[in-house]
């Protein structure tokens, strides 16, 4: 039996991590999206259970207490917590867990889960990480501004993560996360009797 | 700059392990074969200096006094060793050198450089190892005996590598192998100044 892993695709803000991540998820039907849980009031296409858990402030801080998120946050007023047990539950049936996350949340998984793979995802250019903030067209430019100054600070936190990838063209990036997940189901340490499963074949 | 590592790639006897080589670097001629030095008499079509480096066992124990092997070992009553300095010098260079070496040389090397990545190739099952062992069609009964009860316990270092490739077909065996290759080029820790890169491209 082998166990399956998190991945965690993070990076600064116009990196593109929820493009990559869902031409990720698209591409391949295996993986699973891990659903946050939040306090904010659903959007009218959101569903439960599928978009987000959608807690009440309550139920979040009383999960809060007992330790069942990997990492949360506080956010344009509302919690946001991705639920350890669904995570954990997935990994144990065999199953690749993807996990898309600002860096803030990354680091915090770091602390509680490190056995998780961390991929840092990076603009080409700091120009271009600009226009990918610009284009979003729903910020002022003080907003614009800040998350810029913060997105060149996080570029500092690469170091803490396994592997980096570069976000230039999406199917790009898409192609080097195939690669490192094709490559970490096949690390020894995630499987059990290797030798075992040798031996049962065709039986000596 | 990026450093490049090295790749051992080991196993047991009939594991597949010279195939599965010649395989890759036929499809990959990016990677560098690090060239093993040995005692033993050069098969009929060996070459010196291609398929290995073949010593006098003076000129072999005079490289071992001196520290020059990243590994050495004894065996079939034979010296094999792994010549440091070439290996050293082209993943200073950014190359990606692989070694072909059985489980003993491997574990070896795991104390004296363990910075490498190491890959141990199975065979899909132990009737196939046997099959594999037989069909060289060169050793005695008594090799194969001896051949195969020796893979047969090495397959209890799997735990000591890093991964595992199941060697069922050559060509998924490289594909296996080719992500591993692709993976650990994005692994942050050889990579110096990814943010410095981000900047200067198109600058700031």
């Amino acid at each position: 039996m082998s166990k399956g892993f998190l991945l965690v695709l993070s990076g600064p803000s116009g990196s593109g991590k929820g493009t990559v991540s869902q031409a990720l998820l698209k591409k391949r039907k295996d993986i699973k999206f891990s659903i946050s849980a939040t306090t904010r009031k659903p959007r009218p296409n959101e569903v439960n259970g599928e978009n987000y858990f959608f807690l009440s402030e309550e139920e979040f801080k009383s999960m809060q207490e007992k330790g069942e998120f990997l990492e949360s946050a506080f956010v344009h007023a509302n919690y946001y917590g991705t639920p350890k047990q669904f995570v954990l539950d997935e990994i144990e049936k065999g199953e690749i867990v993807l996990l898309e996350i600002d860096v803030q949340g990354a680091l915090q998984i770091k602390k509680n889960y490190k056995e998780a793979v961390f991929i840092f995802l990076l603009p080409p250019t700091m120009d271009e990480l600009k226009n990918r903030i610009i284009k979003r067209g729903t910020e002022t430019e003080e907003d614009i501004n800040r998350r810029f100054a913060n997105a060149f600070k996080e570029l500092d936190f690469v170091g803490e993560y396994d592997f980096f990838v570069v976000n230039d063209k999406v199917e790009n990036a898409v192609k080097d996360i195939e690669a490192i997940i094709h490559s970490e189901k096949l690390r020894v340490k995630r499987h059990k009797d290797i030798k075992l499963n040798v031996l049962k074949q065709g039986g000596k």
